[in-house]
């Protein structure tokens, strides 16, 4: 194994206050040392290293965990966006458009598409991706998605009660019945997660709990979209099944900020797709305030979220969801580990994998200041070199 | 002079409606031909060239022009925007630690600044921009900051009357008298405008007046920061003067909107100002449907809007401000142009400097549609290829 070191740092950000100063462990004007794929240590200069970066006083940040996307698919739906700033309602429904085109491609083209979004996320420094199925709803096309996801994260998730596929518009029990049968039999293998879209318009709380039940016994953890477009009992439904994750919350009661805290699932916040829908943007201080843990990702998908702008969304997370900048970029590190049970990413700590973004700034608060500037001179995933801003000025 | 052609352009925006289709005038799978630093011709395939990209198909739209910057300046306020998202309100009074630190730099020193944010927003596609100085606030200083500018640009705005220097707070009348005196007649030189913060806090109508009388005396064209924090007598002095530019319009009155409307002062908003400082935003549907013309411009400067993002502004114009994006798009480009009385500026048609942007996208909605989101595959400027993604896919 070699070891490489990022010296220089002028702000590094562990996420361990044990490690440093306040929740995020910051430490100043120290290096940090990699060995293989994992952190080796942090330490002062001139630690021995087989190879080293200068951040030449940048800040460096733990690379961002995006717990929320489904890079997988085919089409764009540009013109349904605009219709929508024109003034058209956002519903569940425009899924099926994603759909026709998924089905239709060949897998080398879905994973071409999917490679090239997942490199512009590495760009933005997001460093660890979850990645969902759910644009095929047959159970070949979703068997295919989640082994094209697969060859891009660990943390797959298998999301076929995304909507009920059109075969079975008028028989919507019967498509829960081949979710739960053939369709998870053919993707289990390659997946971490069930996933299911619990809202009007979609599956209802008992289709949901049949789904996610199902999936649990297939050994596959839980997360559960919920509360997107109104109050409904996705977020009950998560935290009674202990899932990981309830993901949007953008419309919460007061027993669903309850129940979120005093549980272990994250409430995943996704702002970049209420920027895109015109939706009310959740509460996030109120969640903070109340005790339960966040995480921030990106939702990046081809009709509510076409983002891998994960910098975009913490400005969100500040801006429009009240969050510190802190807590907003604790939230799209550590937050989104959290939501995936990963206790070996989103932190900057020995033993930890050796992901890591050099900000082309001195401090993590210009990823807020600096709003929609893309901020990232390089980012380190499993201790190696995966971009560099040719122009970032690092040696 | 070499000629230079853009081949297999998806969707071409020339913003000429007399040349395609729409406001925007569109045309599809055409090249654009550059001869030297200007537009030769939009032709078909195959046209001769003694260099060509393939711009496979992506849409390449005008250069944006950029009216309203404030690039040279030395320091940062990240400490008093994290302050202000905390619940700090914005005052016009942060200026001043900005005045402090770029007292205190070397010519050098605001030079490479300047020069780096310049690339910074080349890369965003900003093919001009315009650039005031305001920093300094005494005679040597301003004119240091111009002559940085005009190294920059040929549209530098001398901005003496950005707020009361530090030395004169008890006697700004005698301010406004050195700018109207010693220091007009040092920047006259490297500037073409004069703008003027008229807004509580910094000065008042009178004062104003006699900043802008002076400077056009000193043969500047006019611009007005007006109606950020309140409504106030800045629009309607931006349009008695005849001034290119009235800028912010954040709070109009009835009047306000129909003086703009029925003249030929230029509209600048400024929405990242407004996402920067928890600000309402302008209502851009507002004075659209009265018929006034807008720009949209990033206000880059280290206190209320630190970003070259045009593309996060263009978002933020369709989101907040409820423009289409085909309007969003035109203020960013043609608008600009327009607020600096540059007719060779913000299209491609035969004649005009050949400035373009190709998008990593099929259209220009994207830059909408994919909010925060690096979209500038390649920059040219006057026929210079000045930005190419090294991973952007151009050949």
């Amino acid at each position: 194994m070699s070891t490489f070191a990022i010296d220089n740092i002028g702000l590094l950000v562990t996420n361990d206050p044990e490690l440093g100063e306040g929740p995020l462990g910051v430490l100043r004007d120290v290096s940090l040392v990699l060995d293989g794929d994992r952190v080796a240590a942090v330490a002062g200069a001139g630690a021995q290293a087989d190879a080293r970066l200068d951040a030449g006083g940048r800040c460096v940040i733990p690379g961002f965990v995006d717990s929320h996307t489904h890079l997988v698919f085919a089409g764009d739906r540009a013109e349904e966006f605009a219709a929508r700033m024109a003034g058209a309602p956002y519903a569940a429904g425009g899924i099926r458009s994603t759909v026709t085109a998924t089905r239709a491609a060949s897998i080398g083209e879905l994973t071409a598409l999917a490679r090239s979004r997942r490199r512009e996320a590495l760009r933005a420094g997001i460093t660890h991706v979850e990645v969902k199925s759910g644009y095929a709803l047959d159970v070949d096309g979703e068997r295919r998605l989640c082994e094209v996801a697969a060859g891009l994260t660990g943390d797959v998730t298998f999301l076929g009660g995304h909507l009920v596929a059109p075969e079975y518009q008028d028989r919507p029990d019967d498509y829960v019945a081949l979710v739960c049968g053939e369709m998870l039999a053919a993707c289990a293998p390659s997946a971490r997660w069930i996933d299911v879209f619990c809202e009007r318009g979609a599956f209802d709380a008992d289709q949901s709990r049949t789904i996610l039940t199902a999936g649990r016994g297939a050994g596959l953890g839980l997360r559960v979209h919920a509360n997107q477009l109104g109050e409904g009992p996705g977020v009950q439904l998560a935290v009674e099944l202990g899932a990981a994750s309830a993901d949007h919350c953008t419309h919460l009661s007061d027993a669903d900020v309850e129940a979120l805290a005093g549980s272990g699932t994250v409430a995943t916040l996704l702002p970049a797709t209420d920027f895109c829908t015109r939706q009310p943007y959740p509460d996030a201080r109120r969640l903070l305030d109340a005790g339960a843990t966040i995480a921030l990702a990106t939702n990046c998908n081809p009709g509510s979220s076409y983002t891998t702008a994960i910098g975009f969304c913490i400005a969100l997370g500040v801006r429009e969801l009240r969050m510190t900048a802190e807590e907003a970029l604790q939230a799209a590190t550590l937050g989104g580990a959290q939501a995936l049970w990963r206790d070996d990413l989103g932190r900057l700590t020995p033993g930890s994998r050796a992901d890591a973004a050099v900000l082309s700034a001195p401090s993590y608060t210009h990823i807020v200041y600096r709003p929609g500037v893309p901020l990232v001179a390089a980012t380190i995933r499993a201790g190696q070199l995966e971009w560099l801003d040719p122009e970032g000025g690092l040696v």
